[in-house]
């Protein structure tokens, strides 16, 4: 009897979904913005987080993926990466490039080979792994030594978001200076996703770069961050503000995040209660007014401090 | 030597194992509350995900996962979409309100067919989203217009969490307001986990809504949110008191949360080092006073500027 | 003719791989801090997240994976589980042990049985499930408690991002304590890429513990917190200083980060414009006086009441 109501009423019910579908399919054409019809492809987020785990894989060899990795069998294991990371970064730099399209100009789209020009950069992108091997050691270097309580550099390797936010943000700026539209920022919001840290793939970051904890960390596109920096979550280097053009429309690509030096470092949630909208001067430690309080109850009499402090 | 030793080893001890699992089971009677043994299933984690993602699809065709999409094909992927969304809905709608049960006065869940009623509610679900793609276009263009970093709109569907995060929340409040239980705060903190985004699926917000970088925003379940509101990372609109019943147990359900009305911006952090606790005039920029600084170095003679601007 | 000129591309610029992978494989001997090319394994992200899965599943049966579990059937899923988990514990712990090492004097790791050390201390592990859903029970009430917008145990247990971080933290405390290296802390990260909020398994936290909505949360490794303890998004209980020794190193493991005596709540995102550097008697109400305003346009006359609130 159950199941009779319920086919009875399923079918009926059911009768209505090609209607819908159709006029689902028809806001493809009202709606042009939010729907991708052509036989281009876009790149594929699950692909581009698969280049990222290969590319982890050729860059931290025996931490994650393969076991028993040895001198013995290690080239092996690169040569077959390196090798798939070729054909994939291909076809999806030219999925990326084909979507920008060519500058006004420089002929129609027609005639350009978007996966021969993605092939380019992609071997240009694979040609940097050694030497951002070296750049990703003193990161991993810089973590160890800022936190008491790392107790190895395998441990950091294997366990702390912000070398991994890091080492994502390090590939992706490289595609990013190689004028790779789309990926970059994929990657690097892929990592965002992981960690909870938003590095624009635009952003310059300096040697021996170290983030703790870092969620809600944000490090906009036109920041300059120096050698030996250090940030705590929730730190944002955020814009000023927002200048617009003539029609009211935001001019994009503009200098609007702050330059961080070398040697600082920034404390938990700096970005949230302090806006600080001018340069300072090297060396100098800031430390904020300790506020009035207000208490109520046992404590009342007691000698309570709070601190505002952060060291910029 | 070393394996033998290792088997005589290990036998003795997996014999503690059986009466381990007695000792756990048993538990599953002294505390009934964190264990659910009952021939009704609840909604599953595993589930639901998969529902949303199949809603992104027919959101956003093209752009996630299946590609070359086309005016000549796309009707047989949507309609494909819409018929297994229709019954993968039926089914955890059916579990959730079976979960949920029947008001008092209306009769015995014996009486009820819960999968009909989940039938029900799911159509009337699917019926909403030619008109959610409309309000989604609009949210998808106000992240373009409000951020300088963005390219195009396909970076915005591609990349941005805030997207990603205030579409599950339409869709989970679509859900709320149909009086289906457990499944749209479900999906919501599915969201929160991947963009660190927390909207309660009962939040009211209006059109043009956009959420930049995002980590950190919580929305509580009973603001409500005008149309064309900005919101940073790290923003809480939280609730100011928690009103207790005679009993001293909390009462739910009760306004307790702020009201943004349009066109407001909230930067960074907000909600951390200010608390907005009343309401405010329109047009209206509120501005905390620059607090008093000291410092320490070279940079102690330098005029150093510490703003707290918050506009609201 | 696209296809021809490509494929001509192709070749001769693949033929660099060869060269770059030797490049790379080279940078394992000037750079070994950052491979792991030895016989013996790590242990592995994957399978750790595994064992977490799996301990979910005993902890809370019937609300992830297995759907129709009862009384009748649950002794036989529980104990497949408890057997599986012995299993993978072993090898794990076993991997990991080994990659510590032996503390010197007590001989060489040659003589020590690193994977029959691991079984003991995975049988010490899985003993200490009964009295954990103990406590997890009570976490959950304590979530339900002091949330308005909870409908349901079982939707704590579903969907709240606290309970999950709570959970493992407090199945990665027990290893931690039993002198497991590496695990615990993997455990922890897996749940905080999870839920944004970052618990150091080293730290101390007592009975009926909740965090609220959760992203960015941070309990540093030497906290010690007592019962009935409530925290919200973005609270930080982080280190005041690192002390170093005489040749600039940081000293590790000692006491830096804070103590929370029983019923403290600590609001949203302190630790960020707060920073609370000495005690509090008990029963003492905290409260930041109300910064100075400005305030520009149509409010501007209006009575803008502005508070900072932490109560601690």
């Amino acid at each position: 009897m159950f199941g009779v109501m319920l086919m009875a009423t399923d079918c009926r019910l059911k009768e209505q979904l090609p209607d819908l579908t159709r006029e689902i399919v028809s806001t493809f054409t009202s709606l042009g913005t939010i729907n991708h019809l052509e036989h281009s492809s876009l790149p594929s987020m699950e692909k581009v987080a698969e280049i990222v785990e290969d590319l982890k894989e050729v860059l931290y060899p025996g931490y994650r993926r393969r076991q028993n990795l040895h001198f013995g069998n290690v080239t092996y294991h690169i040569g077959d990466l390196v090798d798939a990371l070729h054909d994939k970064l291909t076809e999806q730099l030219g999925c990326a490039l084909r979507h920008e399209g060519v500058p006004t100009g420089e002929g129609g789209t027609e005639e350009v080979d978007f996966e021969a020009l993605g092939q380019v950069k992609a071997i240009e992108f694979l040609r940097q792994l050694p030497e951002l091997r070296r750049v990703l050691a003193e990161d991993v270097q810089a973590a160890y030594d800022g936190d008491p309580a790392a107790r190895s550099l395998d441990e950091v390797i294997l366990c702390y978001p912000g070398v991994e936010a890091v080492t994502v943000y390090r590939l992706a700026h490289v595609l990013y200076r190689l004028g790779v539209p789309l990926i970059p920022r994929m990657m690097t919001e892929w990592a965002h996703m992981r960690t909870g840290i938003d590095i624009h793939p635009g952003a310059g970051i300096g040697r021996s770069f170290f983030i703790d904890h870092g969620t809600g960390v944000v490090v906009g596109q036109t920041c300059e961050i120096g050698d030996n920096v250090k940030l705590y979550q929730g730190v944002t280097l955020g814009a000023l503000s927002f200048p617009k053009d003539e029609r009211g429309e935001l001019i994009r690509g503009k200098k609007r995040h702050p330059t961080i030096e070398d040697g600082v470092v920034i404390y938990a949630n700096v970005g949230s209660s302090v806006w600080l909208t001018r340069g300072i001067e090297p060396h100098t430690v800031v430390t904020m007014e300790k506020p009035s309080l207000r208490y109520k109850g046992r404590g009342a009499d007691s000698a309570v401090e709070l601190g505002h402090e952060y060291y910029i």
